[in-house]
Protein backbone atom coordinates (compact mmCIF):
# COMPACT_ATOMS: atom_id res chain seq x y z
CA UNK A 1 0.00 0.00 0.00
CA UNK A 2 1.27 3.48 -0.73
CA UNK A 3 -0.68 6.84 -0.54
CA UNK A 4 -0.68 10.31 -0.49
CA UNK A 5 -2.90 13.49 1.73
CA UNK A 6 -3.74 16.21 -0.57
CA UNK A 7 -4.89 18.12 2.98
CA UNK A 8 -8.50 17.15 2.32
CA UNK A 9 -8.43 13.40 0.64
CA UNK A 10 -6.22 10.55 0.01
CA UNK A 11 -5.12 8.94 -2.98
CA UNK A 12 -4.47 5.19 -1.95
CA UNK A 13 -2.61 2.36 -4.15
CA UNK A 14 -3.16 -1.25 -2.85
CA UNK A 15 -0.91 -4.12 -4.98
CA UNK A 16 -1.11 -7.28 -5.57
CA UNK A 17 -2.03 -9.78 -3.18
CA UNK A 18 -3.38 -7.17 -0.46
CA UNK A 19 -6.18 -7.56 1.38
CA UNK A 20 -9.03 -3.82 1.30
CA UNK A 21 -10.03 -4.13 4.84
CA UNK A 22 -6.51 -4.78 6.63
CA UNK A 23 -5.09 -2.53 4.33
CA UNK A 24 -7.51 0.19 4.72
CA UNK A 25 -7.50 -0.60 8.94
CA UNK A 26 -3.54 -0.44 8.91
CA UNK A 27 -4.34 3.60 7.17
CA UNK A 28 -7.00 4.52 9.43
CA UNK A 29 -4.61 3.57 12.36
CA UNK A 30 -1.37 5.38 11.49
CA UNK A 31 -2.72 8.45 9.59
CA UNK A 32 -5.67 8.92 12.92
CA UNK A 33 -8.44 9.04 10.46
CA UNK A 34 -11.69 9.07 11.96
CA UNK A 35 -14.80 9.18 9.65
CA UNK A 36 -14.44 9.73 5.78
CA UNK A 37 -16.51 8.16 2.55
CA UNK A 38 -14.79 5.63 0.67
CA UNK A 39 -14.72 5.34 -3.33
CA UNK A 40 -12.56 2.46 -5.11
CA UNK A 41 -12.14 0.45 -8.67
CA UNK A 42 -9.44 -1.61 -9.81
CA UNK A 43 -8.99 -6.03 -9.88
CA UNK A 44 -9.12 -8.70 -7.18
CA UNK A 45 -8.77 -12.66 -7.51
CA UNK A 46 -11.14 -13.53 -4.00
CA UNK A 47 -14.10 -11.69 -3.18
CA UNK A 48 -16.13 -12.21 -0.03
CA UNK A 49 -19.35 -10.37 -0.27
CA UNK A 50 -22.26 -10.76 1.08
CA UNK A 51 -26.45 -9.89 1.80
CA UNK A 52 -27.76 -9.47 4.75
CA UNK A 53 -31.12 -11.58 5.68
CA UNK A 54 -32.82 -9.19 7.75
CA UNK A 55 -35.01 -11.65 9.30
CA UNK A 56 -32.32 -13.88 10.43
CA UNK A 57 -30.02 -11.03 11.15
CA UNK A 58 -26.95 -12.24 9.57
CA UNK A 59 -24.86 -12.11 6.55
CA UNK A 60 -25.30 -15.06 3.90
CA UNK A 61 -21.96 -15.18 2.70
CA UNK A 62 -20.81 -15.89 -1.08
CA UNK A 63 -17.19 -16.67 -1.71
CA UNK A 64 -15.34 -15.92 -4.96
CA UNK A 65 -11.69 -17.04 -6.02
CA UNK A 66 -11.41 -15.54 -10.03
CA UNK A 67 -10.06 -12.59 -11.80
CA UNK A 68 -12.66 -9.89 -11.49
CA UNK A 69 -12.39 -5.95 -12.14
CA UNK A 70 -13.32 -3.97 -9.43
CA UNK A 71 -16.31 -1.64 -11.04
CA UNK A 72 -17.23 0.20 -7.90
CA UNK A 73 -16.75 0.46 -4.33
CA UNK A 74 -18.82 3.09 -2.00
CA UNK A 75 -18.55 2.58 1.76
CA UNK A 76 -17.35 4.86 4.82
CA UNK A 77 -15.05 4.73 7.69
CA UNK A 78 -16.28 5.49 11.04
CA UNK A 79 -15.37 4.47 14.81
CA UNK A 80 -16.92 1.99 17.19
CA UNK A 81 -15.73 1.11 20.51
CA UNK A 82 -13.23 -1.60 19.52
CA UNK A 83 -11.76 0.72 16.64
CA UNK A 84 -12.31 1.65 13.43
CA UNK A 85 -15.60 0.15 11.70
CA UNK A 86 -15.39 -0.15 7.41
CA UNK A 87 -18.65 -0.27 5.49
CA UNK A 88 -17.95 -0.97 2.09
CA UNK A 89 -20.79 -2.44 -1.07
CA UNK A 90 -18.98 -3.44 -4.04
CA UNK A 91 -19.84 -4.71 -7.67
CA UNK A 92 -17.74 -6.36 -9.76
CA UNK A 93 -17.94 -8.35 -13.15
CA UNK A 94 -15.84 -11.33 -14.89
CA UNK A 95 -14.51 -11.67 -18.08
CA UNK A 96 -17.83 -12.31 -19.53
CA UNK A 97 -18.77 -8.37 -18.04
CA UNK A 98 -21.41 -10.10 -16.12
CA UNK A 99 -21.51 -8.03 -12.83
CA UNK A 100 -22.40 -9.23 -8.84
CA UNK A 101 -21.81 -7.47 -6.17
CA UNK A 102 -22.93 -6.93 -2.32
CA UNK A 103 -21.80 -5.91 1.30
CA UNK A 104 -18.36 -6.67 0.88
CA UNK A 105 -16.25 -8.70 3.76
CA UNK A 106 -12.80 -8.68 2.24
CA UNK A 107 -11.08 -8.62 -0.70
CA UNK A 108 -7.77 -9.91 -1.95
CA UNK A 109 -6.11 -7.15 -4.56
CA UNK A 110 -5.02 -8.32 -7.66
CA UNK A 111 -2.95 -6.21 -10.76
CA UNK A 112 -4.03 -3.11 -8.39
CA UNK A 113 -6.76 -1.00 -6.08
CA UNK A 114 -7.44 2.57 -6.62
CA UNK A 115 -9.02 4.34 -3.68
CA UNK A 116 -10.33 7.51 -3.10
CA UNK A 117 -10.83 8.61 0.72
CA UNK A 118 -12.69 11.72 1.36
CA UNK A 119 -12.14 13.45 4.49
CA UNK A 120 -15.02 14.21 7.14
CA UNK A 121 -14.17 17.48 8.07
CA UNK A 122 -15.11 17.75 11.58
CA UNK A 123 -12.09 17.12 14.38
CA UNK A 124 -14.80 14.52 16.11
CA UNK A 125 -15.86 11.44 13.82
CA UNK A 126 -18.81 9.79 13.66
CA UNK A 127 -19.55 6.72 15.73
CA UNK A 128 -21.76 3.40 15.06
CA UNK A 129 -23.66 2.05 17.52
CA UNK A 130 -25.97 -1.38 17.65
CA UNK A 131 -29.64 -1.25 16.56
CA UNK A 132 -30.95 -4.06 18.18
CA UNK A 133 -34.42 -4.17 15.64
CA UNK A 134 -31.82 -4.52 12.76
CA UNK A 135 -28.99 -6.61 14.65
CA UNK A 136 -26.85 -4.03 12.75
CA UNK A 137 -24.35 -1.10 13.59
CA UNK A 138 -25.74 1.81 12.45
CA UNK A 139 -24.22 5.71 11.60
CA UNK A 140 -24.87 7.97 14.95
CA UNK A 141 -26.20 11.12 13.17
CA UNK B 1 -33.78 10.58 8.82
CA UNK B 2 -30.97 11.86 10.90
CA UNK B 3 -28.00 13.88 9.30
CA UNK B 4 -25.21 15.72 10.31
CA UNK B 5 -23.10 18.82 8.17
CA UNK B 6 -19.48 19.27 8.27
CA UNK B 7 -19.44 22.63 6.68
CA UNK B 8 -18.98 20.96 3.21
CA UNK B 9 -20.28 17.87 2.70
CA UNK B 10 -23.53 16.61 4.49
CA UNK B 11 -23.71 12.46 5.69
CA UNK B 12 -27.08 11.16 5.93
CA UNK B 13 -28.97 7.72 7.40
CA UNK B 14 -32.23 6.67 6.09
CA UNK B 15 -34.52 4.73 7.98
CA UNK B 16 -36.05 1.35 7.50
CA UNK B 17 -39.28 2.04 5.41
CA UNK B 18 -38.16 5.71 4.93
CA UNK B 19 -38.43 6.67 1.58
CA UNK B 20 -35.14 7.69 -0.72
CA UNK B 21 -36.46 10.12 -2.98
CA UNK B 22 -39.29 11.88 -0.06
CA UNK B 23 -36.53 11.94 2.40
CA UNK B 24 -34.19 13.93 0.67
CA UNK B 25 -36.22 16.34 -1.12
CA UNK B 26 -37.16 17.11 3.07
CA UNK B 27 -33.40 17.84 3.62
CA UNK B 28 -33.27 19.72 0.61
CA UNK B 29 -35.76 22.19 1.81
CA UNK B 30 -35.42 22.29 4.92
CA UNK B 31 -31.21 22.66 4.48
CA UNK B 32 -31.43 24.86 1.40
CA UNK B 33 -29.33 22.78 -0.08
CA UNK B 34 -29.25 23.67 -4.28
CA UNK B 35 -26.52 21.58 -5.48
CA UNK B 36 -24.75 18.60 -5.10
CA UNK B 37 -23.55 15.38 -6.03
CA UNK B 38 -25.06 12.59 -4.17
CA UNK B 39 -23.35 8.71 -3.08
CA UNK B 40 -25.35 6.12 -1.05
CA UNK B 41 -25.47 2.54 -0.04
CA UNK B 42 -27.55 0.35 1.90
CA UNK B 43 -30.41 -1.97 1.66
CA UNK B 44 -33.99 -1.59 0.37
CA UNK B 45 -37.22 -3.67 0.28
CA UNK B 46 -38.79 -2.13 -2.82
CA UNK B 47 -37.59 -0.10 -5.85
CA UNK B 48 -38.67 1.00 -8.62
CA UNK B 49 -36.06 1.92 -11.61
CA UNK B 50 -36.56 2.85 -14.76
CA UNK B 51 -35.06 2.48 -18.41
CA UNK B 52 -35.72 5.35 -20.60
CA UNK B 53 -36.94 5.23 -24.17
CA UNK B 54 -35.52 8.00 -26.58
CA UNK B 55 -37.53 6.98 -29.13
CA UNK B 56 -40.57 6.57 -27.05
CA UNK B 57 -38.82 9.92 -25.04
CA UNK B 58 -40.61 7.99 -21.87
CA UNK B 59 -39.02 5.62 -19.38
CA UNK B 60 -40.10 2.10 -19.02
CA UNK B 61 -40.23 1.19 -15.07
CA UNK B 62 -39.87 -1.68 -13.38
CA UNK B 63 -40.45 -2.40 -9.82
CA UNK B 64 -39.05 -4.54 -7.48
CA UNK B 65 -40.78 -5.83 -4.02
CA UNK B 66 -37.96 -7.60 -2.35
CA UNK B 67 -34.59 -7.35 0.02
CA UNK B 68 -31.77 -6.22 -1.82
CA UNK B 69 -28.77 -4.42 -1.17
CA UNK B 70 -28.11 -0.73 -2.13
CA UNK B 71 -24.36 -1.55 -4.11
CA UNK B 72 -23.96 2.30 -5.36
CA UNK B 73 -26.01 5.42 -5.46
CA UNK B 74 -24.86 8.29 -8.06
CA UNK B 75 -26.55 11.09 -9.11
CA UNK B 76 -26.82 15.02 -8.08
CA UNK B 77 -29.24 17.80 -7.14
CA UNK B 78 -30.32 20.72 -9.00
CA UNK B 79 -33.14 23.43 -9.49
CA UNK B 80 -35.92 23.65 -11.89
CA UNK B 81 -38.90 25.55 -11.98
CA UNK B 82 -40.82 23.51 -9.68
CA UNK B 83 -38.19 23.37 -6.58
CA UNK B 84 -35.68 20.87 -6.36
CA UNK B 85 -34.57 18.11 -9.18
CA UNK B 86 -33.21 14.51 -7.93
CA UNK B 87 -31.40 12.81 -10.36
CA UNK B 88 -30.07 9.62 -9.13
CA UNK B 89 -28.61 5.91 -10.77
CA UNK B 90 -28.58 2.91 -8.73
CA UNK B 91 -26.77 -0.87 -8.78
CA UNK B 92 -28.85 -3.29 -6.65
CA UNK B 93 -28.40 -7.05 -6.12
CA UNK B 94 -30.60 -9.68 -4.34
CA UNK B 95 -29.53 -12.64 -2.26
CA UNK B 96 -28.23 -14.68 -5.44
CA UNK B 97 -25.40 -11.58 -5.76
CA UNK B 98 -27.13 -11.15 -8.97
CA UNK B 99 -27.48 -7.69 -10.07
CA UNK B 100 -29.61 -4.98 -11.55
CA UNK B 101 -30.00 -1.39 -12.18
CA UNK B 102 -31.50 2.04 -13.87
CA UNK B 103 -32.67 5.30 -12.84
CA UNK B 104 -33.86 5.32 -9.34
CA UNK B 105 -37.47 6.64 -9.63
CA UNK B 106 -38.02 5.49 -5.81
CA UNK B 107 -36.88 3.39 -3.16
CA UNK B 108 -38.34 2.08 0.39
CA UNK B 109 -35.36 1.40 2.78
CA UNK B 110 -34.75 -1.47 4.75
CA UNK B 111 -32.28 -1.61 7.22
CA UNK B 112 -30.34 1.55 6.65
CA UNK B 113 -29.35 3.55 3.76
CA UNK B 114 -25.92 5.82 4.07
CA UNK B 115 -25.59 8.67 1.79
CA UNK B 116 -22.86 11.14 1.03
CA UNK B 117 -24.03 14.71 -0.12
CA UNK B 118 -20.85 16.35 -1.89
CA UNK B 119 -21.93 20.23 -1.95
CA UNK B 120 -21.54 22.17 -5.16
CA UNK B 121 -19.20 25.32 -3.53
CA UNK B 122 -21.33 28.36 -5.59
CA UNK B 123 -24.03 30.96 -3.89
CA UNK B 124 -25.98 30.15 -7.20
CA UNK B 125 -26.98 26.23 -7.81
CA UNK B 126 -26.85 24.69 -11.35
CA UNK B 127 -30.45 24.57 -12.40
CA UNK B 128 -31.77 22.07 -15.77
CA UNK B 129 -34.08 22.67 -18.43
CA UNK B 130 -36.42 21.19 -20.95
CA UNK B 131 -33.83 19.69 -23.92
CA UNK B 132 -36.74 19.14 -26.57
CA UNK B 133 -34.48 16.42 -28.32
CA UNK B 134 -34.65 14.00 -25.60
CA UNK B 135 -37.64 14.78 -24.21
CA UNK B 136 -35.31 15.54 -20.29
CA UNK B 137 -34.62 18.13 -18.13
CA UNK B 138 -30.41 18.49 -18.52
CA UNK B 139 -27.89 20.26 -16.73
CA UNK B 140 -27.52 24.07 -17.50
CA UNK B 141 -23.64 24.14 -17.70
CA UNK C 1 -19.85 19.49 -23.38
CA UNK C 2 -20.91 22.10 -21.11
CA UNK C 3 -19.32 22.33 -17.38
CA UNK C 4 -18.67 24.43 -14.94
CA UNK C 5 -16.38 24.76 -12.09
CA UNK C 6 -16.59 25.94 -8.44
CA UNK C 7 -13.54 26.82 -7.19
CA UNK C 8 -13.11 22.39 -6.24
CA UNK C 9 -14.71 20.91 -8.26
CA UNK C 10 -15.86 20.55 -12.02
CA UNK C 11 -19.48 19.85 -12.93
CA UNK C 12 -20.25 18.46 -16.80
CA UNK C 13 -22.73 17.81 -19.33
CA UNK C 14 -21.91 15.71 -22.18
CA UNK C 15 -24.07 16.07 -25.08
CA UNK C 16 -25.73 13.13 -26.94
CA UNK C 17 -22.69 11.74 -29.83
CA UNK C 18 -20.06 13.31 -27.71
CA UNK C 19 -17.62 10.44 -26.12
CA UNK C 20 -16.27 10.34 -23.04
CA UNK C 21 -12.35 10.09 -23.50
CA UNK C 22 -12.12 12.51 -26.27
CA UNK C 23 -14.01 14.68 -23.90
CA UNK C 24 -12.51 14.54 -21.38
CA UNK C 25 -8.92 14.93 -22.68
CA UNK C 26 -10.36 18.19 -24.02
CA UNK C 27 -11.47 19.63 -20.89
CA UNK C 28 -8.02 18.44 -18.85
CA UNK C 29 -6.12 20.04 -21.54
CA UNK C 30 -8.17 23.25 -21.90
CA UNK C 31 -8.28 23.60 -17.74
CA UNK C 32 -4.94 22.38 -17.24
CA UNK C 33 -6.57 19.61 -15.06
CA UNK C 34 -3.66 17.56 -13.40
CA UNK C 35 -5.20 14.86 -10.58
CA UNK C 36 -9.16 14.48 -10.28
CA UNK C 37 -11.28 11.84 -9.18
CA UNK C 38 -14.34 11.01 -11.64
CA UNK C 39 -17.62 9.96 -10.78
CA UNK C 40 -20.73 10.22 -13.62
CA UNK C 41 -24.27 8.53 -14.70
CA UNK C 42 -26.18 9.31 -17.58
CA UNK C 43 -26.84 7.40 -20.75
CA UNK C 44 -24.93 5.84 -23.93
CA UNK C 45 -24.97 3.95 -27.10
CA UNK C 46 -21.98 2.36 -27.82
CA UNK C 47 -19.77 1.04 -24.81
CA UNK C 48 -16.48 -0.55 -25.12
CA UNK C 49 -15.27 -1.99 -21.81
CA UNK C 50 -12.75 -4.62 -20.97
CA UNK C 51 -11.78 -7.31 -18.70
CA UNK C 52 -8.14 -7.20 -18.01
CA UNK C 53 -5.93 -10.89 -18.49
CA UNK C 54 -3.11 -10.41 -16.00
CA UNK C 55 -1.70 -13.71 -17.59
CA UNK C 56 -1.57 -12.34 -21.07
CA UNK C 57 -1.32 -8.73 -19.82
CA UNK C 58 -3.53 -7.68 -22.28
CA UNK C 59 -7.28 -6.56 -21.96
CA UNK C 60 -9.98 -8.78 -23.50
CA UNK C 61 -12.47 -6.03 -25.55
CA UNK C 62 -16.26 -5.83 -25.72
CA UNK C 63 -18.00 -4.01 -27.71
CA UNK C 64 -22.05 -2.90 -27.20
CA UNK C 65 -23.94 -0.77 -29.73
CA UNK C 66 -27.47 -0.36 -28.01
CA UNK C 67 -28.78 1.81 -25.67
CA UNK C 68 -27.85 1.78 -21.92
CA UNK C 69 -28.20 3.60 -18.62
CA UNK C 70 -25.10 4.54 -17.00
CA UNK C 71 -25.66 3.53 -13.72
CA UNK C 72 -22.13 4.24 -12.37
CA UNK C 73 -18.90 5.79 -13.42
CA UNK C 74 -15.86 5.62 -10.92
CA UNK C 75 -12.02 6.81 -11.77
CA UNK C 76 -9.42 8.95 -12.05
CA UNK C 77 -7.27 11.39 -14.02
CA UNK C 78 -3.53 11.33 -13.75
CA UNK C 79 -0.29 12.22 -15.72
CA UNK C 80 1.85 9.87 -17.77
CA UNK C 81 4.59 10.94 -20.55
CA UNK C 82 2.64 11.06 -22.88
CA UNK C 83 -0.28 13.60 -21.41
CA UNK C 84 -2.80 12.64 -19.60
CA UNK C 85 -4.06 9.32 -18.52
CA UNK C 86 -7.77 8.39 -17.68
CA UNK C 87 -8.74 5.19 -15.64
CA UNK C 88 -12.53 4.71 -15.78
CA UNK C 89 -14.54 1.83 -14.65
CA UNK C 90 -18.58 1.73 -15.31
CA UNK C 91 -21.75 -0.39 -15.04
CA UNK C 92 -24.39 0.12 -16.93
CA UNK C 93 -27.85 -1.54 -17.15
CA UNK C 94 -29.81 -2.23 -20.61
CA UNK C 95 -33.48 -2.53 -20.81
CA UNK C 96 -34.25 -5.96 -18.78
CA UNK C 97 -32.40 -3.73 -15.96
CA UNK C 98 -29.39 -6.45 -15.75
CA UNK C 99 -26.29 -4.87 -15.47
CA UNK C 100 -22.64 -5.42 -16.97
CA UNK C 101 -19.28 -3.66 -16.93
CA UNK C 102 -15.62 -3.59 -17.10
CA UNK C 103 -12.79 -1.02 -17.53
CA UNK C 104 -14.05 1.58 -19.99
CA UNK C 105 -12.34 1.72 -23.16
CA UNK C 106 -14.28 4.90 -24.28
CA UNK C 107 -18.32 5.27 -24.60
CA UNK C 108 -20.61 7.75 -27.06
CA UNK C 109 -22.95 9.55 -24.76
CA UNK C 110 -26.70 9.12 -25.62
CA UNK C 111 -28.80 11.19 -24.08
CA UNK C 112 -27.12 12.97 -21.81
CA UNK C 113 -23.84 12.01 -19.47
CA UNK C 114 -23.33 13.95 -15.68
CA UNK C 115 -19.70 13.76 -14.59
CA UNK C 116 -18.42 15.24 -11.44
CA UNK C 117 -14.75 16.12 -11.13
CA UNK C 118 -13.17 15.98 -7.45
CA UNK C 119 -10.12 17.51 -8.05
CA UNK C 120 -6.67 16.28 -6.37
CA UNK C 121 -5.69 19.50 -3.87
CA UNK C 122 -1.94 19.61 -5.13
CA UNK C 123 0.14 21.90 -6.94
CA UNK C 124 1.71 18.79 -8.94
CA UNK C 125 -0.40 16.08 -10.09
CA UNK C 126 -0.22 12.12 -8.97
CA UNK C 127 1.74 10.49 -12.07
CA UNK C 128 1.47 6.86 -13.46
CA UNK C 129 4.55 4.71 -14.04
CA UNK C 130 4.56 0.84 -16.25
CA UNK C 131 4.58 -1.82 -13.82
CA UNK C 132 6.46 -4.79 -15.03
CA UNK C 133 4.96 -7.17 -13.65
CA UNK C 134 0.88 -5.98 -14.23
CA UNK C 135 1.52 -4.66 -17.59
CA UNK C 136 -0.06 -1.64 -16.20
CA UNK C 137 0.72 1.73 -15.93
CA UNK C 138 0.17 2.62 -12.07
CA UNK C 139 -0.30 5.60 -9.43
CA UNK C 140 2.82 6.58 -8.61
CA UNK C 141 1.90 7.11 -4.35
Amino acid sequence: MTYRFDGYNWMIRLEKGEKLISSLTALIEKEKIKTAWIYGLGAADQVEIGFYDLEKKEYEWKKLDKELEILSLQGNISLIDEGPSIHIHGTFSGGDMQTFGGHVKDLTVSVTCELFLHNWFSSDGITRSLDKDTGLKLLDL
